[in-house]
């Protein structure tokens, strides 16, 4: 069915009063790259004094929920940490809620400051290496299984190296019971007005040489939502999630079974959304006018 | 049709009548790690003095020819580097004889000595990185592409990083006219017991985020026999592939339209054999046995 538009203060405000909780995407949706869209801090305001809970749900696992809220601040957003969703806190979540890690155990890190510290937050042990490589082909034989890794989990690594590409795999293929956790499986993401590899990319050469698929902790996938939806308790039924994009965040959100907003402010146009098979149930021009 | 054992002396000898140039795959067909086989070395001689050419065909892109001789040599096994055909020097070939790669153009590589060695034996002009990488998201803005470079070559590479592959990805992404070009794709390699990630796997992180594929100058991949048949000006009909791989090897030497031998000392084993689809033309139990 096609998506509809809202734009009638009527429709609008019968939107807002069927939807509990909005779980929305932040780049594209909030700002862009450094612009805060215009609106959008009335509109957080609005729906928090309508006692509507607000959830900012990233990809992004380079940064801390406590971490990610400078961003807020940096661009006079009122926002709190208990807003925040990051992968790198659906994976921490996951592993010590859902997988109920053993205490003896530890997760196995490939990433950055966001996923070490959302890990330490739900008490889970980790290893990691520091950035030095493997110099020569017979260092290959220093590389030894620790007993106490029971997960990898790999988030994007900007120190990414083939030391520890050879000790994840090694744990993965050594142990069918060790865990394989990523924190999204993003491609690319955008930087400088252009794009790099992201999180997907680093990952793509860690499950290739693996009979073996991860748990991915990030948009478009389920156990993201199912970690929101165990740690709220929310109503799916009565929860949308809003961002710009249809691949990722509208795909979420409809396979998951909640109510879907999509934004015309970021990457997809008015064109691609008719085309595309993916429909959301509504769209509207900005966050910004969503104003009951 | 199911594959002929070769075992009575006169079908031995018909056979190696019928052949002119034999590729041969090493690891599994003339060693096992630091073991020659029983009868190869006889083979090797019989073979020369009936004026066969042979030709080592190995997709390990770490070592160029000279260096790769060393290992025969440490094995006491004769043999010339022009007898040696590895995936650098097949990309080297195929980047300045089948390219035609301009003078003032760079190739950007991820790779180790032998890729770097084959280049310059060629003359190819290259770029590459240290291992020093970036040290903070904002860096990435530092990566700007370098308008010599008219080519990306991955080879295996124990200094991966993310620099390489953002400045690789870069390189692709940015100008569709750059050639992207591979070593090989094996997802894995043979060490100390165990199997590590290998070519193929750190290739993973690159295409994926891409929507091109390299071409790949390993087997089982055709550009690497299109470069040694154009080298050579060998007889497909009088030239046999041998090797111990069905989907490499043979899979390799079928797809060429190449004469097939498969070696029992290696990977597959005969109730494997029976049960593959890719049936080579004849299989032996070693090459020391292929005595005319």
């Amino acid at each position: 069915m096609a998506a509809t538009l809202l734009k009638e203060q009527k429709d609008i405000s019968a939107f807002v009063d069927s939807i509990d909780t909005f779980l929305l995407d932040c780049d594209g949706v909030i700002w862009a790259a450094n612009h805060v869209f215009d609106g959008v801090q009335t509109v957080l305001d609005l729906l928090r004094s309508k006692g509507k809970r607000i959830l900012f749900v990233t990809n992004n696992s380079t940064k801390s929920r406590k971490s990610y809220l400078k961003k807020f601040q940096s661009l006079d957003i009122h926002a709190s940490a208990e807003e925040i969703f990051g992968s790198s806190y659906a994976a921490a979540y996951y592993i010590a809620n859902v997988l109920k890690f053993p205490k003896d155990k530890s997760v196995y890190v490939i990433g950055m400051a966001g996923v070490r510290e959302e890990l330490e937050s739900e008490g889970i042990s980790h290893i990691e290496d520091d950035g030095t490589n493997l110099h020569a082909m017979d260092e290959m034989a220093t590389i030894k299984p620790d007993p106490r890794v029971g997960a990898v989990l790999l988030g994007f690594d900007l120190n990414i190296n083939y030391k520890k590409y050879a000790k994840a795999f090694t744990y993965l293929h050594a142990d069918k019971n060790c865990h394989f956790l990523a924190t999204n499986s993003d491609l690319t993401f955008p930087a400088g007005g252009t794009v790099y590899p992201g999180t997907g990319a680093l990952l793509a050469a860690l499950s290739a040489p693996l009979d073996r698929e991860p748990v991915v902790l990030g948009k478009p996938h389920q156990p993201m939502l199912d970690v929101i939806i165990a740690k709220y308790h929310l109503d799916k039924a009565r929860t949308c999630m809003v961002g710009d994009r249809l691949d990722t965040d509208i795909e979420f959100g409809k396979t998951g079974g909640l109510k879907t907003l999509l934004v015309m402010t970021g990457v997809t146009t008015e064109e691609a959304l008719k085309k595309s098979s993916i429909q959301p149930d509504y769209y509207i021009a900005s966050l910004g006018n969503l104003q009951p």
